[in-house]
């Protein structure tokens, strides 16, 4: 379980946790490879998600992802980008969480994930939460929670 | 000023924050992009860092990069990959701290950067501190630590 007070220190700035559906570039199911280059060469990134055609997340596609798919045993044959779908080559081992979400398995699950996907209980894409926002939180609990709190070690207590 | 207790259990793990250079995968200012291509593929990683030949970082070279690099108005060149440089394309403006290291800083400097670069006084490259790491330490501080401290909110006792 988190601590009560460093919980809510976490959470000041939770209304910013949540990069909502509609600022997050992704890509269609069917898109082709070329496609899906094209868009994360554009937006700077390198990887977004892949949603189908009720707006359900489904997977990830990353530029490591793309480049693989079109790489032999000593050349990267660039004419495969035409020819494969978004579906063949995508990821769909990834981090995802139903909204309300819980700040602990937030914490968790970004450890090992750059950013969770968010959805509602219907899989309905609803937006990412990055570590940005989390380290935020660290900084400022770093930073002021001891400015706010006395803070005595319990064992110490003790004698 | 980071608190002393927080700041002392985010620390706990500091073996860990870093990476050392030689399990850090690089390329060289004078590849050129086709080689870097194939070795962020290779390693799955989206960005790596570029040193010269005195091993000194000297900038980042990223797939977005790369692919930016080579896209005209509407379509992606792939030709021109064996043509450019690293050092042509690489971004200059990254984090660099020197070790050792500052806790603040680093916290700091991870909230707009995946990944910091670390370097000796004389720019030689000694490795990188990640986001994981650190978010490992936000782990263990939400979880343990008003299990092992008493915590008071300061303008309580003034009552």
């Amino acid at each position: 379980m988190i601590g009560k007070e460093i919980g809510e220190m976490l959470l000041e700035n939770k209304e910013h946790f949540l990069i909502p559906a509609d600022r997050v570039a992704h890509v269609q199911l069917n898109n082709r490879l070329n496609h899906a280059l094209l868009v994360l060469t554009k937006i700077g990134y390198s990887v977004i998600p892949v949603l189908d055609y009720d707006y359900k997340i489904r997977g990830l596609i990353s530029m490591p992802l793309i480049i693989e798919a079109i790489t032999g045993l000593e050349d990267i044959d660039f004419d495969k980008l035409g020819d494969i779908l978004v579906s063949d080559v995508m990821t769909t081992d990834f981090a995802v969480i139903n909204d309300p979400y819980d700040l602990e398995e937030v914490l968790h699950l970004l450890v090992n994930n750059a950013f969770i996907c968010v959805a509602s209980e219907d899989g309905s894409f609803t937006g990412i939460i990055t570590r940005s926002e989390i380290l935020k939180g660290t900084n400022r609990i770093a930073h002021e929670f001891e400015n706010k709190y006395d803070v005595t070690r319990k064992t110490e207590r003790l004698h």
